[in-house]
């Protein structure tokens, strides 16, 4: 074989994917097919990148924001060097294989996000643009552009389907993210068939309207159009801009390309054939011609591209030693040296002095706290602002030119919000934390779940977390939510009692490197709970005995936030027998020790009492079937707060009433 | 006082706003002083309507999206004659008032659908617009229109920035809804200030991409402009409507007009003196004077409406009683004759024959028994028709002008499709299911949530339900969702373990009128169970006795879905002192009457095992402290599902092991 042709090459990642999908008898082909083209010109023309170190700070990033191709990008890795063997791929879709069915991050060295729930890795990849384009901001100097890099995205018309596909690109376009180049499989299939029937939007129109840049028309399967287009993209930085790229779902498949049965199944052994010969492919399941291996392998100069960065960084951190430190230190995830004791000294401060105030104040206050500390916490809220109290005395709108720009007015966007904020976390260099009311984190959802999967180091803060919230009504007033977030695998859901756990949530939550923490706040005042300072210390475990009962525990209440207080009333009047047990993280709490757990919440004492302004059933893996449950199972109504808690319940008469009749 | 002005009448709105804002001391007057003169031409002018009967089956729906500005559609309830009297408005935002935070359906008379939740009232309108279309397609005749009207709905800059404003203007686009006009309230701020740091879209040329019509520049406060506009949104039906109205938010307060200051809090004595001083108010707080009542009352005119529309019914029926008798049945909400006796007999028939399919393949078995019989049923899938299985012989895409169309291809629109669903039932006439992966029901969620409060009589098709989905991976895996969707009040979750149970689900689904339920099925083959004819008709109670102990039960394996297999086989093992549960709905089992669920789960039988592949502390409710849960805590993973089940310890083994250690 002489120098293969840029479509011979493009075919490497038609088949590997063809053969593995075959191989694992499921997966889907079509997406891969239909982008190689656009991929081969991307990959070994533009991307900048280092297949021996994808964690090289200054890579380019590329997102698969339809994330059922896969294949297409394993053939990628695998072809241009990167440490995913040719086993791995044959290995499709196994157990503990590196090649799962859609990508995920913490599995496959290369792939940047968790990809898969559509549209959601176009607003990961609006995130990375935006984390490059502040630190650029703060850290870049004359001659010294040591953040300056491209995030690319590929995209399909599910992905543009999806509302979340609004959101993010509607921030980007208003933001001006320069720097983010997305290309539009627009191949009129989606899987129900031919999208005439129900996508029939002018998308280069809708994005245009969105302030994005819009290539038109270029034929995905025409290298010389698509290189054209990707010079166009990036000759200016001004705008993001969308490549609108016409393909073919299952490009070479004789009888499936064009088609829908090309989408989520195995071509089969007869179709792949029929496509090998189709395309001229004249070799067997998994192989690849060292020519073409030549021509995709991007090890050599991906490592001259970071050489040659790191040349000019050593360069960079000679004049400017601090700014070089503190990069360094946030693309490593490392908290500046003495946060702990920092925080912990404004935890101490806030115990002493023991506001009563709205924990979502005591989350403002800790945020005024800590972020003079951490220049890279990032903060947001979905148009709330005001009433999540997110906003500090060094806030900076990230619209700005500021080197300290800081914080992101994200609009009435939350699943885009949760989904960019994962972005900013995945790209290095910040602590997101977005934020909106409790119930609408359910617009957010699969967003945080993500978080939570991927996992990125992303807070979410909820205010307003119950009834509690009054006048606004059952629409606005969480109820299931609480328990809802918790079963989500690998979140850390904290409700704080008042301003002393508010802080340790906050600071919990900062530490925690591997995965998101829920914050949840209260609308109204929660008062201040007196506490020994190993009880302080013990806030951390997510779940500790705040008042103890003389002797050991006849009855035990257990509550998390604003029913903390109520609980502590009712057990001055229930008498010694009683211990309250504040549990703001169960979480947290879930994952002590068997001993820890056992000296909170002793097996033997069975006569328990759990409240919370949320649904019941949830507390029974802590009260079992013979406890009680003070909470709410239905909708709640619109009326002042105090006056709802009375209608629905969740007094201290009620939680003696329960607690006696145990 | 003479003929009052334009301007007088919508005066009577604002500061009946203002009024009832500053008398509950929260609230939000911004909106109503800013939509006050498009609501009064609108209603005064061209609503079709009937104060009178709230429930006249032909009436104009009017949606208020932005739900926040609720005053304004109390007052244009109170004002044009509907059932709000005045002292409910005095009581605005109070326990057991008929005028909650938000407009809540089921609170208040006049208000087609519960609003808050931003973007959703504005699907619900798409939905609202497609089924006047789809009951005039089936219904009317020549000479008689017996369906024909308009949806009118209000929606801000909050609205347009969610991502469902995408989804569900991009449907109504490609289905035409011509007879949808939005109102875009432009006031260019939201809550966290001027949109100009956040919002940025050309907002018509967007919805020009969506294939609207678009109405320009239409100052919202010029009763002539804003009559012109409805004339000309009206004057073609091919396409839904977007009338962009310049506005100022809190219209007539010398302070706060122009300003987020006006959006969510009272005036204020001071601030409301002022207003009157500015708009020439002469009028005391909640006074209205005569002639402006006058002005306003619609009730003569509603009445004239609805009695020209019943003699023109009354002359249908006449011609065509049959279809005169099904429009009318459908729009009660009343089953045919003999519906319950028909699925009876399925559900029997299908007990007898004993198939091992996938549930999924059983949900569409069901609804090819059913649909045939219920041409209120209206189905649709974003975009996953062939792996939901929604699809039946008689499906027809609703994107026809045929009679019979019954099927909606919802694109990758989760979130859309559901809010649109709810307007499809609360319309009336039409009982909406719609599909997902499980997963994907996060998309949703609000929307669901939504169904559940409003309520609505909506179906939420799940499928590929568990790990059981296999390699597409823990993206696609739902682990938390079957619980997280049980929280949610008034959500009747299905799990069914056969296609004997899957049948009962929907046919208990289909019966169920006031509220939502969401039928969970899985993507592999699931055993048939034999059961007595008792047993079959305890599977409408949630929660059975599948498989019985000989004498008092040592042990029960309580199960759902793929599992109750495993637990009939672990019983096998575990010899005659076993029961097994079969719990397909949770929701259902626990309203049923105490001796009911003692007899299937007795108080003194501690030792029990439930198994799901889900998570397991939701369980504790129902095996208590002392039981065992065999489930799923963690995501999944992408391998077969066997392999995952092995792997994830879900199996016979287990639970055997489990049971014979407590």
């Amino acid at each position: 074989m002489t120098t293969p042709t840029r479509r011979e090459l493009a075919n490497a990642i038609r088949f590997l994917a063809i053969d593995a999908v075959d191989a694992a008898k499921s997966g889907h082909p079509g997406m891969p097919m239909g982008m190689a083209d656009i991929a081969e010109v991307l990959w070994n023309d533009h991307l900048s990148h280092n297949p021996a170190n994808p964690q090289w700070l200054n890579r380019d990033r590329f997102v698969l924001s339809n994330g059922h191709g896969s294949m297409l990008h394993y053939a990628l890795l695998h072809l241009s060097g990167y440490d995913l063997p040719l086993d791995e791929l044959k290995n499709f879709r196994q157990l503990h294989s590196k090649t799962a069915g859609h990508p995920e991050r913490h599995e496959t060295p290369g792939v940047e996000t968790t990809t898969g729930p559509l549209g959601q890795g176009f607003a990961n990849a609006v995130g990375f643009a935006l984390a490059e384009r502040l630190l650029a901001q703060r850290y870049n100097r004359p001659e010294f552009a040591v953040v300056d890099h491209r995030t690319w995205v590929f995209m399909g018309d599910g992905c543009l389907m999806e509302g979340i596909s609004h959101e993010a690109a509607s921030l980007a376009g208003t933001l001006g993210l320069g720097k983010l180049v997305a290309f539009w499989d627009n191949n009129h299939i989606s899987i129900d068939g031919n999208t005439d029937g129900w996508f029939t939007d002018d998308t280069p129109a809708r994005f245009e309207a969105y302030g994005w840049r819009v290539i038109r028309d270029v034929d995905g399967h025409d290298a010389d159009a698509i290189s054209r287009a990707i010079q166009a993209a990036i000759a200016q930085d001004d705008k993001p801009v969308l490549v609108c790229c016409r393909t073919t779902i299952g490009f070479g498949s004789p009888n499936r390309a064009g088609k829908e049965s090309s989408h989520g199944a195995p071509l089969g052994k007869e179709e792949s054939d029929a496509t090998r010969a189709a395309l001229g492919w004249t070799h067997g399941p998994f192989e690849v011609p060292q020519a073409i291996r030549d021509g995709w392998n991007a090890v050599e100069a991906g490592k001259a591209r970071e050489a040659a960065w790191t040349q000019m960084f050593e360069a960079y951190q000679a004049r400017y030693p601090d700014l070089a430190a503190e990069f360094l230190r946030r693309s490593r995830g490392a908290l500046p040296d003495g946060f702990e004791a920092q925080a912990d000294a404004f935890i101490e401060k806030l115990q002493a002095e023991g506001p009563t105030i709205a924990s979502r104040k005591a989350s403002q206050m800790s945020i005024e706290a800590f972020a003079p500390l951490l220049p890279e916490l990032i903060g947001g809220s979905a148009d709330l602002a005001h009433s999540n109290l997110t906003l500090w005395k060094g806030s900076k709108s990230a619209a700005s030119t500021d080197a300290d720009a800081n914080y992101i007015y994200y609009g009435v966007r939350e699943f885009g919000m949760s989904a960019i904020a994962n972005g900013l976390a995945l790209h290095g260099g910040f602590i997101p934390f977005d934020a909106t009311f409790l119930v609408f984190s359910d617009y957010a959802r699969n967003a945080v779940r993500m978080s939570a999967l991927i996992p990125a180091h992303a807070i979410h803060v909820y205010t307003h977390d119950s009834i509690g919230l009054g006048e606004d009504g059952p629409t606005h007033q969480p109820v299931e939510h609480l328990a809802s977030l918790r079963y989500i695998p690998n979140n850390d859901v904290w409700r704080p009692c008042d301003a002393v756990e508010s802080a340790v949530a906050w600071k919990a939550a900062i530490l925690r490197q591997d995965g998101p923490s829920c914050l949840v706040f209260s609308r109204q005042n929660l008062t201040h709970q007196p506490r020994a300072a190993a009880q302080v210390a013990a806030i951390a475990r997510g779940g500790y005995v705040l008042k103890d009962s003389v002797g050991t525990p006849e009855i035990i209440l257990i509550a998390t936030g604003s029913e903390v207080g109520l609980a502590t009333e009712a057990a001055e009047q229930l008498g010694d027998g009683v211990r309250v047990v504040s549990m703001p993280s169960t979480d947290v709490f879930d994952r002590q020790d068997a001993a820890y757990r056992e000296s909170v919440l002793p097996t033997a004492v069975r006569k328990r009492v759990a409240i919370e302004a949320g649904v019941t059933p949830f507390w029974r893996a802590y009260v079992g079937l013979d406890g009680a449950v003070i909470g709410i199972d239905s909708f709640g109504a619109s009326a002042p707060a105090d006056k709802l808690y009375a209608y629905f319940g969740i007094t201290v008469e009620k939680i003696v009433e329960a607690a006696r009749a145990l």
